[in-house]
């Protein structure tokens, strides 16, 4: 029971404008740690598979920058979306692939723009999740982030009964996911001791192309068009993305199943969703400024600061955020650094 | 009694940092003007004197350009001071080579980097100075401009008794000059019609190079061992500034002399002494913001934005300077953009 990977890798980056864009997404960026996302995220399914079973789904514009981020990774395995559909279709065309392989594959998929601090962790709770499925095969299994606080940017999982044990690793059953919740309800959350959805997940191949078929009757039916008489066509691709909907695999599929379950997890994760939450993973200096690249400041603090080819001066100033990218220079609130994509948007898609 | 017009163009502009550099100063720039303050203060003398009578003194790094800025202005016009030794050595030395021309002359004197609105009203208050001195000849007239508000970024001057008048143009004895002065007595100057310092003076050669044999003596007997034989050679000039020690025309000269006067004068004056001082003399949009170049704002109000090479993006800020400049960024609170000297000093003499 070959174990196969998945880095979701189409992500446009909005929220990290102006260094993430389009041409040049989050994940292809180090923010502040040695490698890209990207290369983070291949190197730490080292001991979980090989390259050979490592896939990358991507969007044409970034896929051979991908190509140069992940030498290792055959050619054929960079599969390309010709537009974005969210998750679900992602999963879908990913999972086709690795069953046209491997039949009886374990699949495992990840975001490639997610940090995680504790690489050991991660692959201890992969692991754990991999091997339950050998006793309980038809289980949809996701990664379910043990909270430090209540956030309000992620959706939550309430985990049930306890079906698998080791040491102190488990796996839940899962009761409900929520959305993202106000902060009011993200608290109650918290005490009740919900988890993070953090968009790992980990399936037999054949389970979660049941479950396409049973909840997303009409993509599974595009899907199951393609590669009847061999490899999938790249005509084929396109055709699958013009005809399918735009939807998560959690909307689609992980919240309709019935056998999902989670595994809690606490191996520093954060899928940096604003340059409030990248500053929050860094190190800071005396007065609580975040900074990288050529800044000087004077009498500002708790500032997060992104220098590019200038020099960035700061003089008097609090809790702002100031990024130079390569085409434009950001400044904003910490605050209200979440607001960055719906500016993001408007720049690159006017 | 021919008239002689000397521009001092030697200033670094380092309270424009960073739009204006040691390479660039805020003289070259236009600042949402149609062309360069330079420019603009030679053309403000059409009427006054020929271009083959205005001086320009500046410093050898952008003699070049200034040329190239003014190429009515014959070669030999353009003083090149070794070094900056502040007001008083530069007026010294272009009074030395107005002298041996015309001893005669009547010599006036501006900054190339001041913005005028009226330039008629600016030509009417030099003639009538100039006109004054035919009676006077022993006069150091300088231009005091009627405050709009009681400003701490300049030096004050108080009129005393009237010696001459042409319809609304009055020429007063001066009392005293005073530095720049705290809000406080700010307000008591504003409330004993005290004027502000602009830096513009108008006198006969003879009178000034006088007042410097009294009031600098030593300079003046560097000054007077320059071009003894005919012109003045560059070994001189440069002997001259390694010699003479820095100091103002105003506390060299016009603070000790006896024979000083002064022509008050509104023509929408600002010596543009910061970002937020730029800000003030040119329009602003319907949330109060002043931008020039590619600049988008989200919900920010009342911010200054000069945008250089790239786009600047604001979102939810208010009351700040974001300049980008060629090799540097500033961001600071519009009430600390005073600041900015200081941190543009550590940059260009790090």
């Amino acid at each position: 029971m070959a174990v196969h990977a998945v880095i979701m890798a189409g992500g446009k980056g909005e929220r990290l404008w102006p260094v993430s864009t389009p041409d040049m997404p989050k994940q292809l960026h180090s923010f502040g740690t040695d490698r890209s996302l990207l290369r983070s995220t291949f190197e730490r399914l080292e001991g979980i598979t090989d390259a050979g079973r490592v896939y990358v789904v991507t969007n044409s514009g970034i896929a051979g920058k991908v190509g140069e981020h992940l030498p290792e990774l055959p050619p054929e395995n960079i599969l390309v979306e010709p537009v974005g559909r969210n998750t679900a279709p992602c999963i879908a065309y990913a999972a086709l692939q690795i069953s046209k392989k491997d039949p009886d594959a374990v699949m495992a998929v990840f975001p490639a723009d997610h940090l995680v601090e504790d690489d050991a962790g991660f692959r201890n709770a992969i692991t754990f999740g991999i091997d339950a499925l050998a006793g309980r095969p038809e289980l949809l299994i996701t990664l379910g982030m043990v909270p430090d606080h209540p956030e309000t940017g992620y959706g939550y999982i309430a985990p049930g009964e306890t079906l698998d044990q080791d040491g102190s690793l488990k796996l839940h059953r899962v009761l409900t996911f929520r959305e993202k919740p106000d902060a009011k309800t993200a608290q109650e959350y918290i005490a009740k001791g919900f988890l993070w959805n953090a968009g790992m997940f980990i399936w037999r191949v054949d389970t979660i192309l049941d479950a396409f078929r049973r909840h997303l009757p009409l993509m599974y039916g595009l899907l199951a068009d393609m590669g009847v008489q061999g490899d999938v066509t790249r005509q084929e691709v396109e055709a699958f993305y013009k005809a399918v909907d735009p939807i998560s695999i959690d909307y689609g599929v992980m919240e309709k199943a019935s056998s999902v379950a989670v595994v809690p997890a606490d191996f520093g994760w954060n899928d940096i969703g604003s340059w409030d939450a990248l500053a929050k993973m860094l190190p800071r200096d005396n007065s609580g400024n975040v900074t990288k690249g050529d800044v000087l400041l004077e009498d500002s603090t708790n500032n997060v600061v992104w220098a590019g080819d200038k020099k960035v001066v700061l003089i008097g100033v609090e809790d702002l955020v100031v990024v130079e990218g390569e085409n434009a220079i950001l400044v904003c609130p910490r605050k209200q650094s979440q607001l960055v994509s719906l500016v993001s948007k408007k720049m690159t898609n006017p």
